[in-house]
């Protein structure tokens, strides 16, 4: 078997340079290459002209011995990469039956007509191993040239992904040997970057030279992940997880998970551990905190509903705050996102209410109580808690803080129920 | 003045190539250098190594005369970009005085020790001009080397945002000539690419040869992009529009708005020229509908409320959806969907109302209702329409479809109101 070999991303499409689509693609990839202990060796996002293209494949193929290619495999005109990589290859497009089979499937599912230009994905390049699509209509491409695996995908992100889980990450693992690599996550919420490294730089220090933490900041915490490479000695997964309990010490407050888990999901898990139920009550953040919540698979188990309170009156009506509250004291106070949390726990007989009221911004400031004011509470069958933040970097990232934030509310403060 | 240059955007850090960030970013720069008319030649992340970051200099500077270099720049053992700029351009680092006095501005805003780490951050190569960085602890740090600018800034998005904004576009204004280009963006909801496709191509064949369309499919339908570069003949932004209106005539039913317009404002929009109110009863997407219309500044105008109705008690209590249909129909049903819009058009006073129930997987579906059935609703005071969608990429992508389809059945509904 081949040593393993460095991986080269490369991204297709003017629509990334000029930053109308983010890629997620590739971030994904390298997650799952890292995965099976494939390094990606550099991320290169090309534009749609077939010189721009043919000169990032004989860079990246200096570079890397393993090339995967997303993008510009569309039905549309702005799509060329296959007509690109058969030259490239010395080949031409030859009509590959299987795949015209498993279009013509995809439409009768649909129960759409089908077009030319999707008859015309079903020509590939003669000398690559098609690899299926089962999701969409540009099947994959496997190309090995000179000791180079050239793999080009459609950049629709669930047929990337449906293609690389089926075929390209198999392929890959029969195709070279891959050296053993471990990583290990820990989720913390509620303290930066600066303070976390400082308080963790005796511990880095000690590591062993073939171990690295890196340091993932994301809008309220920080994700750290200690990745041991060969050192050619065994056991390198147990070492990796000797390495842990004293860092679990320092960072202690701040860990609310250990690997791929959400905040969300983690205090989903809490609940259920625990047999409660759980609802909000969201101003400011508009209903994103429910949408956390849910977006995690089975939280149906623990999470019964929330109310949405943009408008006082709802406020009122739905989640019983007193007018003379709001009038004495504003829908952005203390005593109003008290009554909020409180109120929504009589009102859907959920057992955790965390509810909020803020400014978002850009407009609805005032001297008093400027944008980027926000109060969070959460309520329980002992208590209240209610909290004051002030953050201000755009409504976005603002509702996305406060969601953190409260989510982290209901973390502090669940282990003391039941 | 000097010719326009091409830019390269290059981002540095092992998290990229690992997958644990998604990389927003460069889409982000892209779109602000293309407002200007600065073409991105190519994006090129790569690890944090030094001698392949000093690799990805010499290609960079082969293929652009900017380099846009982001990450690498945090106080933590892990960011070394500083030392290989420094290194690369035969400087050394020194003291930055008024860099040293913005970060303990930030340290004393924010009431926290400053720490040696960021101290260290204000040192800087002595043969750059550093960038201003008001919200951040890490500078940004402008080198000319032989014609070429590179401009190294910090990851962290707002903070690489201020200093592109404040400082580096207006230099590279100063710095090059840059020929005119126009863009038009048309959005449109409700109909794949392929056929989107089919229906615009003669349109297409007829552009000039410094127009080009391009296709950028999100989930629910396309954005179209038009470009049109420079020709050297004048009046290009009304040679743009001029070849807008029959794309218009054809695309019309799955137009929902031009420029860069979400659906959610879009139909805030609609809400606001008709005095209208809306509030959102969701099951199955989780209070996302709301928190894509909260997502927009303003729309405390229009938007009042929602309810998230997980538990089918909430669907009764807070809904009133009567007990009855949901044992005779279930939950997800056009009964109980219909009823959802209807019971919050009453309890919230709202004009609009939009409601959701499905299986948005991966558990919870049956024979006759597999994971992926969802029922969308509208309710107004004249009328209620209901439409069910088969529909199953993922919990996450499901709710997202379901969100766009529920917004679209608003806009296709409003016109009639008023």
């Amino acid at each position: 078997m081949l040593p393993p070999p460095d991986v080269e991303i490369m991204t297709i499409g003017d629509e990334l340079l000029y930053g109308q689509v983010v890629d997620t693609n590739s971030a994904w990839m390298g997650q799952e290459l890292g995965r099976i202990g494939l390094r990606v060796r550099q991320i290169s996002s090309v534009s749609d002209r077939a010189d721009e293209i043919v000169a990032a494949l004989d860079l990246a193929r200096t570079r890397a011995q393993v090339v995967l290619i997303t993008g510009g495999l569309g039905p549309t005109k702005d799509d060329l990469t296959k007509h690109v990589l058969a030259r490239y290859f010395g080949t031409e497009l030859a009509l590959h039956e299987p795949s015209l089979r498993d279009v013509e499937q995809i439409f009768a599912r649909f129960n759409r007509p089908m077009l030319e230009v999707n008859r015309q994905q079903a020509f590939l390049p003669k000398t690559c191993t098609a690899l299926r699509n089962p999701v969409g209509t540009a099947p994959g491409m496997w190309f090995e040239d000179q000791g180079t695996v050239f793999v080009s995908m459609p950049g629709v992100p669930f047929e990337m992904k449906r293609i690389m889980t089926d075929s390209v990450l198999p392929r890959l693992q029969q195709h070279f040997h891959v050296p053993p690599i471990e990583h290990a996550v820990l989720q913390t919420v509620g303290q930066g970057e600066s303070f976390l490294a400082a308080q963790i730089a005796d511990w880095e220090d000690q590591l062993p030279p073939n171990m690295k933490l890196a340091y993932l900041p994301y809008l309220g915490g920080v994700r750290l992940r200690l990745t041991a490479t060969d050192d050619g000695q065994p056991n390198l997964r147990q070492r990796l997880a000797a390495q842990l309990p004293p860092l679990r010490a320092i960072i202690g407050p701040y860990l609310y998970a250990e690997g791929e888990v959400s905040l969300a999901a983690a205090i989903g898990r809490l609940l259920q551990e625990r047999n409660l139920t759980i609802g909000t009550a969201e101003s400011c953040t508009g209903g994103y905190i429910a949408h956390k919540i849910t977006e995690v698979a089975g939280s149906s188990a623990y999470f019964l509903g929330s109310v949405v309170a943009y408008h006082n009156d709802v406020k009122v009506r739905q989640l019983g705050v007193q007018p003379d509250t709001l009038t004495q004291h504003g829908a952005v106070s203390e005593e109003t996102v008290r009554q909020m949390a409180e109120g929504l726990r009589t009102q859907l007989g959920v057992d955790v209410a965390v509810a909020t009221s803020g400014i978002a911004g850009p407009g609805g400031g005032s001297e008093a109580k400027p944008v980027g004011t926000f109060w969070i509470a959460y309520a329980d069958a002992h208590q209240t808690v209610a909290r004051i933040i002030s953050f201000d970097r755009g409504r976005q990232l603002n509702i996305e803080y406060v969601t953190t934030q409260a989510l982290n509310l209901v973390r502090q403060n669940l282990p003391a129920l039941g």
